[in-house]
């Protein structure tokens, strides 16, 4: 029987711990093709490399094993991986570990997760992986036997179509997770503020992003409620953003 | 009484036509605060700028009317404009008006309707026009009264909380639309190809983004259905990626 054929790409740069876990655990499963931006592009979300041009760097080409950077986002990776690099539709796309949540509201930031539904709307069984751990030296170990059951669980049965899959890890403590849980994602909100300094070249000011997240959800069946209580979280995902349940409300605006 | 505070943004950059033929319209019916990026920001999605500082610029600071230009995606627009320019909540934003089609699965790589999205999470009721003309010189003129509508609409009876409005608009044929319908995101997507062209520097290929749109859904409530037929479509948008029919049969995997 043939190995699968597994795709792995991610947001933090080819380079990160997350990445290089990830392609050590699949290689024990598959042939493994690694498509990972040439740098860090955290928080791209969803977008796409359409005003420069992109070029990519073979990095090691064997019989089941290539590895290719490319100066793109996240979601570039997979449609060069898929319409440009790759003879053959992969098996699986799995991406991450990403370093920090994905869980809530930070998905919709997240290149992670954005690479992982842009290869559920190819066709193609998807998963992202993430662990709330910035750290360079993040402990993955706990996560290794998850994410390889869920990897063969998925190579073995598929995925209901036009869905990926959104798996946080906790943060280790040195112990095994109490488990797994499907959730649904938490309804959260980042409160920003922006912090002020002076360019000291001309004086005038610039601006970095920071923020606080707030929980608003207290509920016991979201990713949140799971992690915290450490338990790895599954969220089932889509990209169909139509809000079914508000369209009767909208009809009756009569515009 | 008070004038509604209305803030406007949006992806293709401060100078395009759409979101000055906006500003035009907007200004008949309140207060209103531009905050948009200085360059085009297509397709970045839900993206934030986190590893370079933002800068501003005031092009224009009036009683009732404040433009400024920033230096980031559409989302930090948003951001900027809620936590740093503004002293009070907008009662609405608008975003756009976009040129090109934000129906479909394109809204997932959408700058425009992420900007929409992201005064939804802040709990403002937002909405994004787009229109499906790339031209400089789009006409813009049949559009007018339904967005002065929708947005009078929405700032007397508001939205449901986190929903955002995603309204696009058919290239003009130099007559009125035959009217607007509020539809589901229909199932679509881009079939892509990279398009390669080799580098005078060294040689070295390099590829440029293209792909063909496959609608693969023929039903008639859908916004491309509605599009097609020369209908402006509204689709209620939501920002809860949770597929919660698939909650059970994840589950069934028993990981």
């Amino acid at each position: 029987m043939n190995k699968p054929l597994i795709l792995i790409v991610n947001d933090d740069g080819i380079s990160a711990p997350g990445i290089r876990f990830l392609i050590k655990t699949m290689r024990k499963i598959g042939e493994v093709v690694v498509v990972a931006p040439d740098s860090p592009q955290s928080a791209k979300s969803h977008s796409i490399t359409i005003t420069t041009p992109l070029r990519y760097k073979t990095i090691e080409e064997t019989k089941d094993y290539r590895e290719y950077s490319l100066n793109g986002t996240p979601v570039d990776c997979v449609k060069f991986a898929l319409h440009r690099l790759l003879q053959n539709k992969p098996n699986i796309i799995v991406s991450g570990i990403n370093h920090g949540s994905n869980a809530s509201i930070n998905i919709i930031y997240s290149g992670t997760m954005a690479a992982a539904t842009e290869g559920a709307m190819g066709g193609i069984p998807s998963v992202g992986f993430s662990i709330l751990d910035y750290n360079e030296n993040a402990d993955f170990s706990y996560s290794e036997s998850y994410i390889t059951d869920i990897v063969n669980k998925i190579l073995a049965d598929g995925l209901p179509k036009n869905t990926a899959l959104n798996v946080n890890f906790p943060k280790s403590n040195g112990k095994a997770y109490n488990g797994i849980k499907v959730c649904r994602q938490a309804d959260g909100y980042w409160r920003e503020d922006f912090d002020e300094r002076l360019d000291p070249r001309d004086g005038k000011p610039y601006y970095w992003l920071k923020g606080d997240f707030l929980l608003h959800d207290k509920a016991e069946d979201t990713d949140e409620f799971a992690l915290k209580n450490y338990y790895a979280s599954i969220v089932p995902v889509k990209f169909d953003f139509t809000d079914y349940n508000n369209i009767s409300t909208i009809k009756s605006f009569e515009i």
